[in-house]
C-alpha cells in the first residue's frame, strides 16, 4: 500500500471516530501500521476533524521518527508504536475518549462480561489497567501508557479482547486494521453503556455463566464460527 | 402474498430497527411469516443494514431448510422459527439488542408494570426469561432460546405481552405482522427505559396499581376498546 | 379565530410535540380553547404525527360533544375539557409521556425545586397527584384524571405552576394558548431531567432556598420582571 | 476590532450554544469584551437563538451602561461585567444551564478530577461556589452572582480552571474570547458527564492522582507543552 492510500485509510477511519459520536474536538485519534514498510499512519495532534485533510495524516517509523508529514503526530503517538511493536498481529490502533467507556476508566473497574452483546466479542472481561506509578508519569509517559496496556496481556490474546481501558484515563482498542479498531472503539462504548446501566439497576449483577460467554464469542469467532456470510 | 412482497415487507421492518435508533451494526433482524405458504423471509446473518438490498433476505420454511435465497440467514433463525410453531397468532418476530432492555436482560430481571406507559401494551409485567443450562447452551443453542421464551409463556397469552427479555442476552418482540413486531421492539426499549430511571430514582417503587393497569391495557386491546380511529 | 385557524394553531402545537423529542408514535395530544366560542381543538386518537393534517383536528364543546370533525377526539379529551373548565385562566393543554418527567410520576413523587432552572418556571414543587381510587378508575376514568389534576391545585394558582405530574401516568401542562402548553411541556422534561440526575447523584440534595427560588421566579413572572423584551 | 465585528463574534458564539445542545429555548448568554473599547457585546434577553440577528448583540460598557443597541441586554449582564473586572486575562465569558452541568450544580458538589479528560482542561477541582445569603439574593443579585464566582477564585488563576458551577444555579466558563468560553462550556459538560456517570457507578471513586493530573495539564497548557501544532 503506498503512503497515500495508507493517509487515506486512517483519515477515513479518524472521521468515522466522529460520525460515531465517539469523539468531540480534537478528542480521539486512530492509527494503521504497514508491516512490510514499517511505519504507522496517524492523526496530527490538536487538528479538528472538520478541518483534517488526508495529506495531514503523519507517516512516523515504529521508533516514533517522522518519515513523512509537515504537522505533529499525535500526542499518544508512543502508545500506538508500543502497542504495534508488542501486538504483532494487530494491524489498527484507536484512542478516544469515549463517554461509557472512561466513565469506568475514571472508577477503575474492569468491564464485567453480563451479556451475550459483549460476549460476542471480547472473550472475558474488558480489562481496566492498572495505575502508573508516578516515576512511569514522570519518565516517557506516553510510552509507559502502552506498558501499561501490555502488562495487563502477559497471559491473554490482544485478539480475544481487542480494546482496554487505561486506569484514570480512557479506552485504547485495535484490529486487523484502522478501520476495525474503530468498530470496536463503537462496540466497547455500547457495552460498557449496557454494563453501566446493568450494574446502576443491580450492583450486584452476576456475570454471564461461562458456557453462554464461550458459545456467543466461538459462534462469531472459533473455527467453527457460523455467524455472517462465508467469506 | 409472493415471496417478492413478503421480502419487501421483511426489509422495510429490518431498516426501520436501525431507523428507531434499535440496533447499531449488523444487530438485529426482523422476519416475517406466510402461514399459507408455510415460509418465513428473515434478515441475512451479519449483513448491515446499509448494504442490504430487499433480495438479500432469506426464505426457509418452518424447519430452517432454506427455500429460497443465495445466503445464510440469520444465526437467530432457529429461534423465529420456534416461536412462529409455538405462537400461532403472531406473525412477525424482532430480536434486538436495544440498549435499555438489554440491561434489564443483563440484570436477569423481569420489568415491573410502573405506570399507564407499560399498561397501554403490555397487560402485566415484561417477563425475563430463566436463564439456560449448560447443557441446553452446548446444545442447540439457538432453538434452546426459543424454548426458553416459550416456556415463559406456558400460562400466558403471547399477544397479551408481546414483548420479551432472555436472561443474559437481549429482548424478542413480536406481532401480527415484521412491521408491528418492530414497533413493539421500539415501545420496549422506551418501556425499559422509563422503568430503568424510576428504579434508580427509587429502588423500591410499587407497581401500577391493577386496577389502572386494566383499565388502561383494556381501552386500547379489550373487546371495548375506544383509542384510536373505528377501523 | 375561526375554527380553521385554530385547528391550525393545534396542529402546530402537536406537530412540535416530535420536534422536540416528547412523544414516539401516536403518543400525547396538544388541545386550545376558544372561550368565546366555548369550544376545544384537539388531536385526534391513534393518529401518527407524519400523517396528520389540519382538517383532522377535532372541535368539541366543553362537555365533550363533537362540533366538527369526522375523527374520533384523543381518548383524553375529557381530561382537557375538565381543566378548562376548572382552570380559567389557562388556554391551551399539553399531554404527553417524556420520558423523565414519566419517571417521576411512576415513582410517584413531586419533583422538588432543586436549582434556577425549575425556578425560572415554577414557583415550588412539581407535584405529583395522589393515586386514583379504584373507584374513580372504573368510572368515568378521563374525567376523574381531570379531578385529580384540580384536587391538587385547590390551594394553587395554576399559572404559578403550569405542569403537574399524575401519579402513575404521565404529565400535564398548560398556558395561555396550545404553544405556550408544548412549551412547558419541554421545560418540564429538561427540568425533570435535571433534577433525576441531581438525586441519583446525591439522594439527600436540599431544595434550593426559598429568596432563590422568589427571586428566580419573580424577575420572570412577577409584576417588576425584567427578563426578556418589553412588550 | 470594531462594534460590528464585535457583535458577529458574539453572535456567532451564541449560535454555537445550540449547535453544541448546550442550550434550549433561550436559555444561556455569551459575551465579548474589548478591552481597549471598554465594552462588552452580550445576547439579548429572552431572544431565541433561531430569531436573533448579529444587530440584535447589545453593547455596554464595564458598569452596564447600554452604548449601542435596541433591545434590552441579557438580564446576567452584571455577572458578565463583574468578571471582566476581576478576571483581566479573559477575553470571553459564558453562562448555560448545560444539563450534566447544571445536576452538578444542584447538588452543590465541585466537580472532583476523576480522569484525565478534565486533566486537561482543568488543573483541579471544577470548583461549586458557596450559596448566597439572602441578603446577597435581595441585594444586586446578578452582581453578587459575580462576587459568589470571584470569591472561589481568590487564591486560584482563572486561566487554570476556566469554568467553575454556581451553586443551586448553573455554570459559568470563560476563555480568551467568546468562542473559546464557549469551547470551555461544552467541554465542561462532557467533563460533568462523565463524572455523573463515574459517581453513579462507584460512588467512593478516588481523585486522579497529583502526577496524572499534572502531566495532563501541563503537556497541553505548560511552558514544554507539547500537544497541538505550533503555533
Amino acid at each position: 500500500m503506498s503512503y497515500k492510500e495508507l493517509k487515506r485509510e486512517v483519515f477515513e477511519a479518524n472521521l468515522e471516530l466522529q460520525r460515531r459520536n465517539l469523539v468531540i474536538y480534537t478528542f480521539g485519534n486512530v492509527s494503521q501500521v504497514d508491516r512490510d514498510k514499517g511505519v504507522v499512519a496517524i492523526k496530527p495532534s490538536g487538528v479538528s476533524y472538520d478541518d483534517m485533510k488526508p495529506e495531514d495524516i503523519v507517516i512516523v517509523d515504529l521508533d516514533n521518527t517522522i518519515v513523512e508529514g509537515t504537522m505533529r503526530p499525535s500526542s499518544d503517538t508512543k502508545t500506538h508504536t508500543h502497542l504495534y511493536r508488542a501486538f504483532e498481529s494487530i494491524g489498527g490502533v484507536t484512542h478516544t475518549h469515549s463517554t461509557y467507556a472512561t466513565a469506568w476508566a475514571q472508577a477503575k473497574q474492569s468491564i464485567p462480561c453480563l451479556g451475550t452483546t459483549h460476549a460476542d466479542y471480547v472473550h472475558g472481561e474488558i480489562t481496566c489497567t492498572r495505575e502508573l506509578t508516578d516515576e512511569q508519569v514522570n519518565g516517557d509517559y506516553e510510552e509507559e501508557t502502552g506498558v501499561q496496556i501490555t502488562d495487563a496481556y502477559v497471559d491473554r490474546d490482544p485478539k480475544a479482547a481487542p480494546m482496554v481501558i487505561v486506569a484514570g484515563h480512557a479506552p485504547f482498542t485495535w484490529g486487523k486494521d484502522a478501520a476495525q479498531s474503530v468498530y470496536h472503539a463503537a462496540l466497547l462504548e455500547e457495552i460498557a453503556r449496557m454494563a453501566y446501566l446493568t450494574r446502576t439497576l443491580d450492583p450486584n449483577t452476576a456475570p454471564l455463566k461461562q458456557a453462554v460467554l464461550d458459545k456467543h464469542y466461538l459462534r462469531k469467532h472459533g473455527k467453527d464460527a457460523y455467524y455472517g456470510q462465508s467469506k
